[in-house]
């Protein structure tokens, strides 16, 4: 059951609430340069990016977010650390959130001027603690590194409330993933703000798709988490793409083509893993939800992969073209990639009709 | 807190009863070729197997199994559908371990004949139920099918506890992963055997790596799970290096090197991709458990790295190399992928010592 949380939107995104788990990035881009920062979110928005964060770590970049707002499609977040005066150009320049740890403005006036201004637009402000960034254990202190990050998370809370500011989202994000379980689990039983997700600093491709599918894997299962940001040293559209793939894998969310194939086994005849991986790079651009079953052998087969739309099953140097379940060809090895797409445009044409 | 399961041995790896979780897979060579199975068992091997299976689909593949088992180190898994002939032969040969499903093997006769035979040796069987494979619905039947995966693996359990054969391990694999963790749930609280885990059919490593990661990850962290494979239409070794990434995202096991490197940002002012993607390469090689940080931003950089035992964190062109938190030297932008693999060889060789 999903942790029932409060609502609040980032533009026209409801996020919270029952609303569906929206999948979020952040640019790469300078974003004082604001071209290639609009060119970067149109294609996170080609790939289904919900919304969209930048960094704003000066003037500069600050300057150029009313021209990035105006040539983009998603609602647009700015990370802004310390400087109250980057928060008020970015909420006067149509930002439609801000990630912001109010803690970090010293100044309570300057604080109170920033929620003031979000308040008057409706635009949230989410509270993000790292456990990199935590301030130094004191000697003494014998609370969890998670207890910790929830403490001071609160605190930045408990700052907004008193002024009278509930438009609240929270993250709590540190490499460690048990360390970030226990973090999101202590947070969303204290409050009921919605939850952003993540593991921060999770690496390369290589590694950081494991970590961030195991850690927001866990939490997502157990109904915890309104949006997700999968942190990787990549292409932003490649956080995107696995955001997508852990949030199907868990039914949350539908989102493109489901390819089932074989683990590769003794008991294989055909070039499965070249097939797999043609059929998988062929179903990259396609947008409709549609499971494709990809397997090694009739013994098999039909039986494991009976719930896909369509699928093949190879033989002896030939194989099998099943569609729901029933077998529609029976044709050689060689035609089985053709004889498969061949299906899958038909039932693609069937879903879009 | 680990679930406690009933310790058995696959040769001389222990499996469940508090040992630290195998990692295993299966070969993608044709059985009958053993040099070809032989080369790769090695491979696997280098990359830390602890237990592979290869398929035993026909008399010829269980001819090779001596030959097989001669020339690898790792205890050795026929995997063997309905023919009780194969699984003497298999025994004979000397393998460490069966998966069969005595329920296929119709007459209680020739499953008496099995049982008795791998008793004698001490070899266990592990019970393997897919959802694939499961018998057709029936009319009125509304359990759902991780209930029904559940009860036709508790049917082959207490067959073979009827011949008093107790060397049992099991698995419930399915590629949806709610019902997979379904499944394994209801089997932990049900018997006290240890169980194999494992994603069935989950694809291209493009979306076999996030379905295995979410569906082991979340079944791992509570504590269920005494030996895994990942399952990947991939070459063999890649389920290895997937499976250690696995346990060391939940601190379950130590193996080579762990990176930490920050997302991509607006802020960053080096190449941090490209340079996270070097160092990551570089460590491939290295065997002992090191923490390595590759940081964007000095904002967060030491920071955020300060539990790594060697980092580089870059500003404006140039960087700072840091070891236990400390910060060692600065130096120029390009020279930082040089003087970290430095600071990394240093630690590589104490650690060694």
């Amino acid at each position: 059951m999903r942790r029932s949380s409060r609502q609040i939107h980032i533009g026209p995104v409801a996020v919270g609430g029952g609303a569906p788990i929206v999948v979020q990035s952040m640019t790469s881009t300078d974003t004082r340069d604001a071209a290639a920062t609009v060119a970067q979110v149109r294609e996170l928005e080609e790939w289904g990016c919900e919304i969209v964060r930048v960094a704003v770590p000066d003037r500069e970049a600050a300057d150029q977010l009313r021209a990035i707002k105006a040539g983009i499609n998603i609602p647009l977040v700015a990370d802004i650390h310390f400087d109250y005066h980057l928060a008020l150009q970015a909420l006067a320049a149509g930002v439609d959130g801000l990630r912001l740890n109010p803690g970090n403005i010293r100044d309570p006036e300057k604080v109170k001027q920033v929620v003031v201004a979000a308040k008057e637009r409706g635009v949230p402000i989410r509270i993000g603690v790292n456990a990199g960034s935590l301030p130094e254990r004191q000697a003494g202190d014998e609370r969890s590194t998670a207890e910790r990050m929830v403490a001071l998370a609160l605190e930045q809370v408990r700052l907004l409330e008193s002024l009278d500011f509930d438009l609240i989202k929270l993250s709590l994000k540190a490499f460690d993933v048990p360390t970030t379980v226990e973090a999101y689990r202590r947070m969303a039983a204290a409050v009921p703000y919605p939850l952003h997700l993540g593991i921060t600093e999770a690496g390369t491709p290589r590694t950081g798709i494991i970590r961030s599918s195991v850690g927001l894997g866990i939490l997502l299962h157990e109904g915890i988490g309104d949006t997700i940001r999968v942190s990787l040293t990549a292409p932003p559209r490649e956080e995107v793409r696995v955001a997508y793939e852990i949030l199907k894998s868990l039914d949350l969310r539908e989102h493109g083509p489901i390819l089932i194939s074989c683990p590769t086994c003794g008991r294989v005849e055909i070039d499965l893993m070249g097939l797999a991986e043609r059929v998988d790079d062929a179903l990259q651009g396609i947008r409709v939800p549609l499971k494709v079953a990809v397997m090694g052998c009739v013994v098999n087969g039909p039986g494991e992969a009976r719930e896909a739309d369509v699928g093949i099953a190879g033989g002896k140097g030939r194989g099998i073209v099943f569609r729901h379940g029933q077998v529609v060809r029976t044709v050689a090895e060689d035609e089985l990639y053709e004889a498969l797409m061949d299906e899958i445009r038909t039932v693609v044409n069937e879903l879009e009709r």
